[in-house]
């Protein structure tokens, strides 16, 4: 298949694809049909970025088909990122595969390097395993609380010294932790934060010196990698395997470390809980060596089935040998921006103290509206809803998931939260990469968390986090024919592993 | 004048001040004798830190006064630092004064080093210069518009795609900026921010590397500087002259910066504006490096006296050479954290691309309200409340000042803005350093940020930004006071420069 091009080849030449040949008894549509030449002739390569396509209504006229057709090509075309569209100027072919056409052309990728930023699918798009169910959230309840707490705690709101949170929530908030977690817990064990990035600050600026060491999960998050390097400590990954943190290990790399964060009831991003003996393992060196574990049981309130294993702050008989993060920001909305640190009074008092020395307190407009929505009643019901609702959607995702991938992927399995772990079989990862069907499929709009991307260490495993809390089943089942065809595009190039 | 104290000299020793000599006849009360008798016995060192009081009960009988009198010395004492009361343990001698002590033993004090940070007063003490007017601040009027701009804001709110912050607060902001600093403003021209600190971090993180460099003044904020060089920013101190910042300097020490951050209307912490050929000379060496300049008009909203200069930005005729940022918490009460960034909207956009990646928005909680609050005119109003009121208080200070120090202190002359700016006489300085005084005025309850610790060079001055807006005159009066005492005490040290 022949396309023509008028000026000169590349950038700016204008196609006329008036080599396109469309069966109009096929069962496929026209415009099915016209969609699939299309993308086919840039995957090729025949179509290259910055190619100027025919307008709709020329396109239509030269095929002799109607602009109906035309239009709802391209607009498909538009949306899975095979073309941009600039703003009365017409559709031309996007540059965001050029990772593809890189790695077929080099054949040795470069692996673990994440793809620029900047050419990421605009957040919260699907599988944005942070896109938070905001859409479930009670809006009007929350308004008339944002009112009703501020009338209750507007003096203490206004106030210059609420530098460890506002009374009102900080007691509503222990309240939750000993209703979920079983942690003993007064208000004078709590301090309030703006999330688990903000927490992450405040305690290395709060207990530590510059160029102290952590222990990090590896794989882990890499935004806390991130946030921690930048407060200016040396984060030391530690391994992680079926049981876990391999505390071992740990001891050996860096035996003074002042902290370790970990994800104990479901590892980050493995998934795996910490087994008991690694817990007590891990307290038994923090209490040794005088480090402090921070400890994020992330989407704890979002338990579908099994039990929850003993706390780490539960095994902390000393008392300050652990802290424990949280938000609320994700089983809320994005913008509330509030969550937790609890420990022992003495450590909670040193985090205030050091945030009154950064002189910015945590933002204090929502947190009479959230003691009132955690005291009253309304985060509990909110969370019943979460859960019904989400469970629903996950069902869908792992139906669409082994339906349309097959064998493919492999879905791991899970017992808390709003994202699903699968990883990419061989015959896929022999192709491609995860963090390189995660730049594709970025232009196709889809979010794709890579496994790869959240290692240091050479990855146990390629795939993806899955998110799956912020859409309903249709568009779930969308973004999972979109993975499929992605996928089915992949198969074409040849394996080189 | 001895004392006799029993069990171990020094740290938990108990005094019985049967040494006390009080005059029944003379014109100061028993209570204010017993006061500067005891006070004396603290600065002399034959009170040591840690020494345990008799009980205001025992001291009564012992000296044959009244439990009153006992009562209210012992009271004055704990305010004013020099003793602390631990509950049901009585009152003890308190080890803030080391710092003088200190100085008088070594005659060479650490002249610019900061004292501890944990040693400082608690925030909000007279008279810290970041402890806002909250007290004036309409909590009603706000709790109703809390929630009210859930009500009509409360969908946008919760979304995920607020990276610039909500459109209704950045259309508040434009028309805002618009009318008080003539800035040719639309909300695609406005980021919304959680303060300065957030603006300074996401600015760095969109638009530079790591080791960029920024000229910051010198003197200048702190804390700005320390954001910076947490960011990773290679910090380039040029110094600040009658005419404000040096730009031959800079150009001299870095001419390839990426930013130079700076308060041109009022300039931290000197007072000076930056000139009209200096900021021309700016805007010129940005246009030729390609370098951003970040102008934090701060305090603007409160002019007394004078006319604005031609802002930067008006100045910028390339149109992307500035950014003006602002935050509003300082103009409402702390706990607000709600500010902005104003520049091109190409820029603006780069912000929220960094915010994006970064996965956090600023906090929605209190963007609707404060969008209703700025748009509905509740902020003008409460403003003209603000200025009026604060005009007293400036008022108050300064002839409090007078009255008290007299020529011990300078007050520079000030136009806008929520702090005078005093400078010590050399008289004073000769014996201690304005960074000295704070430590121990820390001790006696007052929150004095001394011009020295803004300084990276060798400061041109030494003495005080004076907060006014948080406290009635009583307190003001009251904070002078206590602040002239601390100078009388410092008098009796020997000169030693």
């Amino acid at each position: 298949m022949g396309i023509t091009t008028s000026g000169s080849p590349g950038k700016g030449a204008t196609t006329t694809l008036l080599s396109v040949v469309l069966d109009r008894r096929a069962t496929e549509s026209l415009a099915r049909q016209l969609y699939l030449r299309i993308r086919d002739l840039t995957l090729s390569g025949q179509l290259t970025a910055g190619t100027r396509l025919p307008s709709t209504r020329r396109l239509a006229g030269d095929l002799g088909i109607s602009r109906t057709v035309t239009l709802a090509a391209y607009d498909q075309l538009v949306v899975e990122g095979y073309l941009e569209a600039r703003r009365g100027s017409g559709q031309y072919v996007r540059a965001l595969n050029r990772t593809l056409k890189t790695r077929v052309r080099l054949g040795t990728p470069a692996k673990h390097v994440a793809p620029e930023a900047d050419a990421l699918a605009p957040r919260g798009r699907p599988f944005d395993p942070d896109a938070p169910p905001s859409t479930l959230f009670p809006t009007r309840v929350w308004a008339r609380l944002m009112g009703r707490g501020w009338r209750l705690d507007g003096q203490a709101a206004v106030g210059l010294d609420q530098w460890a949170g506002l009374a009102s929530l900080r007691a509503a908030i222990a309240e939750h932790l000993r209703a979920l977690q079983g942690l003993e817990c007064t208000s004078e064990h709590v301090a309030i934060t703006a999330g688990n990035a903000d927490a992450l600050q405040i305690i290395t600026r709060a207990l530590t010196s510059r160029d102290a060491q952590i222990w990090v999960e590896d794989p882990g998050h890499v935004g806390a990698r991130r946030t921690l390097a930048r407060e200016g400590l040396k984060v030391v990954p530690v391994p992680v395997d079926a049981e876990g943190l391999d505390i071992t290990v740990g001891r050996r790399l860096a035996p003074r470390a002042r902290f370790a964060l970990v994800t104990p009831s479901r590892q980050f991003p493995s998934g795996v809980p910490l087994s008991l003996s690694r817990r007590t393992a891990l307290i038994d060196w923090a209490h040794e060596s005088g480090a402090v574990v921070i400890a994020d049981d992330y989407d704890s309130e979002l338990r579908f089935s099994g039990r929850p294993m003993a706390s780490l702050s539960s095994l902390d008989t000393r008392g300050d040998a652990v802290l424990t993060v949280g938000s609320f920001s994700k089983i809320t909305f994005p913008g509330l921006r509030l969550g937790y640190v609890a420990g022992s009074p003495s450590l909670i008092d040193r985090l205030a103290r050091a945030r009154a020395r950064e002189g910015a307190p945590v933002a204090t407009g929502a947190q009479p509206a959230l003691a009132e929505f955690i005291g009253g009643g309304g985060l509990s019901k909110h969370l019943r809803n979460l859960r019904r609702q989400i469970t629903q959607w996950r069902h869908a995702l792992t139906a669409a998931l082994r339906e349309r991938l097959g064998d493919a992927v492999k879905i791991l399995p899970q017992e808390v939260g709003m994202h699903l772990t699968i990883t990419l079989s061989d015959a896929v990862t022999s192709r491609l990469s995860d963090i390189e069907i995660a730049a594709l499929a970025a232009a196709r709009g889809l979010n794709l968390d890579p496994l790869s991307s959240h290692a240091v260490a050479t990855p146990a495993h390629q795939g993806f986090l899955l998110g799956y809390a912020a859409w309903d089943e249709a568009r779930l089942v969308a973004g999972v024919e979109a993975l499929a065809h992605l996928l089915e595009d992949c198969d074409r190039i040849p394996a080189s592993r």
